[in-house]
């Protein structure tokens, strides 16, 4: 008998590599926070000794889920910006608030909110934009979830940093103290090509370069600003990108919801991911991103909620249902993705585009032990047929039971662990009452 | 001080009739099944005295919804019938599972388990179509759940009926034994233009006329039921229905996916309604209703979850949410319909769709006391802004705490009082094991 840390039984493993095959009643092994087994519930127990044995008898065990780009403390922001599309949301609504209030200690209780809603929806790992990326990156410390902070650059002046160059600076000083981290990455996020400028996105390219980091960034979210950027640049901003040598496999363009022939051509030179945040899209009226056309040309597509403020939860589960819908109805046709393509988004190729698809994002042995377990038998989604249909298209995430990042459980049996559920809400209810009194103030004076 | 049964205080009440407002700390007062008063939770304590007395401090206590079109048993095909368009959906898939294994013990069993799903949703009330419309009407009263039960009608030959008249004539009994039934009704179910002639659908509208009795329809749900009518009768569905009498305040034209400036006088000058199923529109690829300009010309437009084979759930709740973001992104734009349009979408109009809107699908005093309670208070859904957006855009149907009927209490603190889970759990798992065996020795046979 081998000893090892945890023992996970369940009904169903979706294991995603090497491929979309299901498991039925296997057991995972753990050890050391890493996958060591994958295997038929019957030889593992004769093999392994656990310190820990979980059976979930009707329940689904898979990778833990990777929103592969939100702004998780926008939480705080949550209902406030309803009813506008991009431009009238992000002026007259967002930055202003922002502008107020953002400052580290709005950032780590947005943030932990968020957080908590994710790991009870079994994410294990997220990509955040957000200004104070320090803040995140201890707040998702703290908790143990697994994050790939966005070192965050615009040209704008805020609290967290004056020039485009400080950005980088902070945001250099703050990958150079995670190096090497278990949990917490990073990768650049320059807001957008309308809100950077050609020297900034040289000076990002050559440092991604240099320290092969990731670059995710707004590309192609709606068509005014396609149109912008050709009166300004006279070329679309996927082209300017290019220009700047920043169409590469690091490159990583979230929404791209306008595409055509050239820009499909050049993501799939260039070896670039797309991320796809369906329901902020449509919230925001952005318009829909052409996932099966991408998939077919060998573009990764990996799933983001976006921040909560234009979803308004961060629920990726829910996120690949809807990727799925449009895509039948709208994108492309019935079966153009099947459930087990959205699993595979939602997990592997998220981790892949975030650059840590080697250590996480599948079950495969040797990756870290990150994984949500999900309880199909309820109302909803029983009886189960196919496992990734009933995963996709019939489960709510409030059947996660159990979540785990790097073999630690962070959802015990829907309760959290690492994070003090009360306290995070009360904080959240008192920046509302703030946001509330100042909104009140501030009527009354222009009134 | 006057005795009632039940006094429920919640942080929020939205009564949705008079209006859209937002009640804050107000009470819910119910005797004999109907509420007798909405007031502030102080003035409540002064006035009444009830035999029980519910606080839902971070809840909001709304109308039950109400799911205006569904096939409740359907859901024992959940994850059978996946990535195909409608039409080889029914031919391939539903239609030959159908005619094997639908008969009473089916019907009840899967009713039975959609009936505990959507209660769990905060459902109070569904309007169904499926053969055995006596069992489904059955299994509604038992669990003591609202019901519009459908008078299936047809030109096939099934084990409910072999005749168009014979389905009539058992749906005309069916209506006469619940006739006067505090909790179930009726309402002509044709399942579409295509599959019922011209006398039979002329017999309908005489019925229908004659019972003031709704009469619901599979409408303009593809291009292609468009095409085949144009050829087989030389105009659209819906122009046949209006030359035969059924465009009137009783047609409930059910999906309408394809609605040109003429069906949308028509729908307008008649009076009638229309049910929105975006889900299983978008899942079988069969179009986007449009909602906004519906509402404009001041169609009235109900939401329906459909059956479970093409969603695959029931869940009413995310159905608004749905319907709200393609309102936003496809069909209209940002703002066109509100949270507020789409609690009402929800709970009243489809009440009025089924003819029932005097008696539930709002607050207002008199009205049977159906009722659903949802805590705001968990990660995805707080801070609580806007109530009616948290309830559309970030709460989940599974944080719906308690479901009343007439004034009982269906769903308490999350656990089914009318319903056995556990067997209804393991009734739909056998009907899955039994489907499955079959399938396998008739894959055996043909391979």
């Amino acid at each position: 008998m081998e000893s090892i840390d945890t023992l996970v039984t369940a009904r169903w493993v979706l294991p995603v590599e090497p491929d979309a095959r299901v498991l039925d009643d296997h057991s995972v092994a753990v050890r050391d926070g890493r996958i060591v087994d994958v295997l038929p519930a019957v030889e593992a127990r004769a093999r392994y000794d656990a310190a820990e044995t979980l059976d979930r008898p009707h329940h689904v065990l898979l990778p833990g889920l990777v929103n592969a780009h939100t702004h998780a403390a926008m939480v705080l922001l949550r209902g406030r910006a309803e009813n506008l599309p991009l431009e009238p949301w992000l002026r007259t609504a967002v930055w202003p608030l922002e502008k107020r209030w953002v400052d580290p200690e709005y950032v780590r209780d947005g943030t932990e909110l968020a957080i908590a809603e994710m790991i009870r929806g079994g994410v294990t790992c997220f990509a955040d934009m957000h200004l104070w990326p320090n803040v995140v990156a201890q707040t998702a410390a703290a908790a143990h979830i697994r994050a790939s902070v966005g070192l965050v650059v615009t040209e704008a002046e805020t609290s967290w940093a004056s020039t485009a160059d400080e950005y980088i600076d902070r945001g250099m000083r703050l990958r150079d103290e995670y190096k090497g981290d278990p949990l917490i990455c990073t990768h650049f996020a320059p807001h957008s090509t309308y809100s950077t400028s050609d020297a900034t996105l040289a000076r990002v390219r050559r440092l991604a370069d240099e320290l092969d980091l990731p670059v995710t960034i707004h590309l192609h979210e709606t068509a005014g600003e396609i149109e912008r950027s050709l009166e300004r640049h006279g070329c679309r901003p996927l082209a300017r990108l290019a220009q700047l040598g920043l169409a590469s496999p690091q490159l990583v363009a979230v929404h791209m919801t306008q595409v055509d022939a050239r820009d499909l051509d050049m993501l799939a030179a260039a070896g670039a991911s797309v991320v796809h945040c369906p329901e902020s899209n449509l919230k925001l009226g952005s318009g829909i991103c052409p996932v099966a056309q991408l998939l077919g040309r060998g573009v990764r597509v990996a799933l983001g909620t976006d921040g909560a403020a234009s979803n308004n939860d961060l629920d990726l589960l829910a996120e690949a249902r809807i990727a799925g819908l449009l895509s039948a109805g709208v994108g492309a046709s019935p079966g153009a993705l099947v459930a087990s393509d959205l699993v595979r988004m939602a997990t592997i190729e998220g981790a892949r585009t975030l650059g840590i698809g080697e250590v996480t994002g599948s079950l495969l042995p040797g990756k870290w032990a990150d994984l949500c377990c999900i309880d199909l038998r309820a109302p909803r989604s029983w009886p189960v047929h196919d496992v990734a249909t009933a995963v996709v298209y019939a489960a709510s995430s409030h059947q996660v039971t159990d979540t785990w990042v790097a073999g630690r459980r962070l959802l015990a049996e829907g309760r959290l662990r690492t994070i003090d559920e009360s306290d995070v809400l009360e904080r959240a209810a008192a920046w509302s009452l703030r946001l509330d009194a100042t909104a009140a103030v501030e009527a009354a004076a222009n009134g």
